[in-house]
Order: C-alpha cells, then sequence, then structure tokens
C-alpha cells in the first residue's frame, strides 16, 4: 500500500510516567489511538463520524516493541500509516518517536474489524472505504493535532 | 447519618504510580469510584443496576486530600460512607489507608446528581433510595473486593 | 494576583471516555496536570527542571467541579493561573472550556507543597519563585500545546 | 515448560471502560501487569523486591488479541502462565476471562528484558532466577488477589 502517514505530536503527561522514572508501557497503547484518531481527521472521516454511522472499528489485535524509553515533558510524535484496508477490517502501523533527537521508542500495530452496535460483524460501507484509502492522504505533520 | 462503611481492598498496580515513585493523584480519584462501586453492591444496589434503571450519578464534584503517598505492590484499603443521601443526589465520602501500617494517605468526597439517560435530573426513585440508605449497610471490611 | 493565564489545547481522547459516553471525570484531573505543566512550560520554567533541581511541587489538594460534559474527539482547552505563591506552596485555578462552543465543563484548583526529593517540605528556591511569579507570564493561547 | 499459573480477580473499574460501553482496550494491558505481579507475589518474589535488588523486568513487547468485551462491575480472572525464562529475559502469557460465564475476553503476552537501573541489560541472578522457576510455583486462584 501507499506510503501515505499522518503525525501528531504531543508532550508526555506526567501522569502517563510510572515508578520507572518513564513513560508506562501501556501509554503507548493510548497514544497509538491517538495516531489513529488523527489519521482519520486528516483523512476527513473522524472517527466520531464513524460511530454515528452506527459502525465502530473494534481492536482485534494490538501489538508494541519497546525500543527506547521516553520521560516526562518530552514532545512525541506519532506517525500513523493504514496499512490494510479490507472490506470487513483494517490495520494501522504506528512508529512513536521522540521529537528532540528523533529517537524510535515504540514501533506497533492495531488491527481491527468493523462492527455495528449490536457487535455483528459488517463490511465497511463503501462512501468510508474510499475515505480511508491512502491514497486520498496526504502524508500531514502537524505539531500539536 | 449513620456511620456505616464499607471497605475495599487491593493492591497498588504499577501503572498507577509515576516519576515520583509514588501512586499519581488521579488514581485515588479511580479508587473513590471502586470505593462506591463497593459500597453500592454491599447495599444490594449495584451501580450497575442503577444504569439498566435509567440513571446515572453523574459526579458534579470532586474533592481530595493527600497526606502520605503510597508506592506500587502496597495493599491499600478504601473505606466509604453515605454521607448525605438526598431526593435527587447523594455524597460519598473515603479514606484511603495503607494496609501495613494503617497509614492515612488520602480522604476525599465525590457529590452526585442523579440523571437519566438524556442527562435530566432526576429524582432517585424510592426503593433505589431505599436501598442506599445506610442503616440498610453493615459495615463490611472485605478483603480483596 | 494577576490574571495572567496560560492556554492549552487537544482532543479528547477515546481513552478518556467512559461508558457513560462522555469523559471520565479522573480525565480532568490529568487535564488540570497538563494545564499546569504548559503553565510552566510559557515561564520558561518546565516543571522537568523543578525535579531536576531536586524539588517536587507534590500535590496536597485537588478540587473539581462538573457543569458539562464532553465527548470523544471534542477539542478541548485548559485555562491555568497560578492563583497563590507562598514560600512553601502554589495553587493553579483551572477552567476547561470545549472549544467548539466555548461551554464551560469544569473548574477547579490544585494544592502543592514544595518537597525535596526525601519528601521534606522546603521553601521554593527564590529564583524558582521569580520564574513563577504571573507577572512574568503573559497570557499565552496556544493550539496545540 | 511447566503449566503452573496464578488467577488474579477483581471487578472492571468503570473508569476502565469507553464510550462503545466496555473496557478500553488499553485496559488489558494493565491488568497483564496485575497478572503477573500476582504470579511474582505467588511465587514469593514479588516485583517490588526485584527493584528493591536493583532490576527492572523492562517491557520489550507486548501483544494481545481480543476476543470478547466486558463492561463495568462484571468480575474478571486473570490467569498467567511464565512461559519462557531465560538468562537476561522472561515472557509471560495470560488469559483474560469473565468470571460469570468463563468468556475467553483477551489473551496475550509480555516480554520482558532484565535491566538494572542504569538501563544496562544484565543477567538475571541465580536465587530470582530460581524463585521465578514455574516448578516452584504451584496453581494458584484466588479471589480478590
Amino acid at each position: 500500500m501507499s506510503s501515505s502517514f499522518v503525525d501528531t505530536s504531543f508532550h508526555v503527561r506526567y501522569a502517563e510516567t510510572d515508578a520507572m522514572g518513564i513513560v508506562h508501557h501501556a501509554a503507548y497503547i493510548v497514544w497509538f489511538e491517538e495516531g489513529r484518531s488523527a489519521y482519520m481527521r486528516a483523512c476527513g472521516l473522524p472517527y466520531s463520524e464513524v460511530e454515528r454511522r452506527g459502525y465502530w472499528f473494534t481492536v482485534a489485535e494490538v501489538r508494541a516493541r519497546f525500543h527506547t524509553s521516553a520521560r516526562y515533558d518530552e514532545r512525541i510524535v506519532v506517525r500513523t500509516w493504514l496499512t490494510e484496508l479490507r472490506s470487513r477490517g483494517l490495520t494501522f502501523t504506528y512508529e512513536v518517536r521522540r521529537v528532540a533527537d528523533n529517537a524510535l521508542l515504540v514501533t506497533g500495530e492495531t488491527r481491527h474489524i468493523c462492527v455495528d452496535h449490536t457487535g455483528a460483524v459488517r463490511r465497511i460501507p463503501q462512501d468510508l472505504l474510499a475515505a480511508l484509502r491512502p491514497s486520498e492522504v496526504t502524508n500531514i505533520s502537524k505539531e500539536g493535532q
């Protein structure tokens, strides 16, 4: 698939650190979610709109590999790609870096299934599929998205 | 009001600590919620049942005072009282202690308003009021609730 | 004290919502922390620098009043004032609003004590006090801080 | 390796739910941590003791597969196995179930590296290795750990 990506950037929150003095590993899973939220906003299809349409992209699998740790107040950038888009599901891939030195902190993927609000698996409607297609996304790097 | 209380106990989770090496102050707000969940289960009126009946006890105010800090893996007990019960709202009061030395960690209160699922303020139904009345609650201290 | 304030803005994260469909009340306590982090960065004294100097502004009290609820993906702004600055402590005051309609969501305060890394109460060093003084802060509204 | 496992059980916290009405997927990552904390306590080697000895079992990789969703107040059990134990690292495997119907909610693994407090990779000391060896652990199912 295309190499279109979207960057979103923020500071590490104190609440995201743990007693090791670094960002707790579960915080990155939340940051992945921030990454795909930013990706979808950049597509012109905010995830809140998907929900209003009666669908959820429920999380079927998460995987994260931790390379380097980050600390409170450091500026972070999450780069998100849509690496798979199928009729009933999609996969996002993430790279989390520290802005100051571009150090690679964490990489990961999340796999999602399209369900309706009863939980039944559903085809992603054509217009949503079209909006998500990476060719529709120009690479976007925004501070403070 | 009566001095009936309910105790609930658990270990500090690593994710609840922060870079100071101690429990992050926002974790206690979540523990207060655990305290009132345990209180309501002990009343025979789990909060999930309140929701099924079409009501929410939405949080109108939170207050917490931090006395001593806690660390990962320490055993904690949250003691909860219902200190006010009105037709449209209620107030819970909390004491959070470390089990090992009974040190007082945090005290606080949360004030709640009864709303329906449209957000409109509503009277608490009589049978729910009756179940919540502290006289109906015997003091309960449970490990591992 | 002066009415200097600092604004910081971000989107509601999905992880910050709860089963009521709205932002969980404990998330605002974390947002207050974001507010004072932004305030201190704007002072030229990031809190990470306070820690490097050997001090913590430990949280002694939190208070929050919840007026209106927010939802996933809404843009939020936290406005922070330093409303008290004493030799051994300080108080921040917060207003959290939804950007779209400027609705007031939550107001609150946090009271802090200056301690060293052994936990002993300490005077705030003169140069830190000087940096924090609101007259040193120009009102700052930044998107995406 | 041996099939020794440790169970730990608790209720879903309201703060762990999200706007889908179910437990947010990142909460399970925290529950995995609870699972391995319980496992290590059952070994007679609480993780807090590992830290006091000057080591961290830092998280190198997390993987979770989401099968069924859970809701507020449901009773959950996390079953934890130590599935790999090497000189410089270890892997835990988890099964998260709902107690009421034994439904399998989430499965996953976390891979850890032993580092000292400077972050350098280190051999796990022999006595810690011995304590962790699954043959030393009897299967333990506890409510309310």
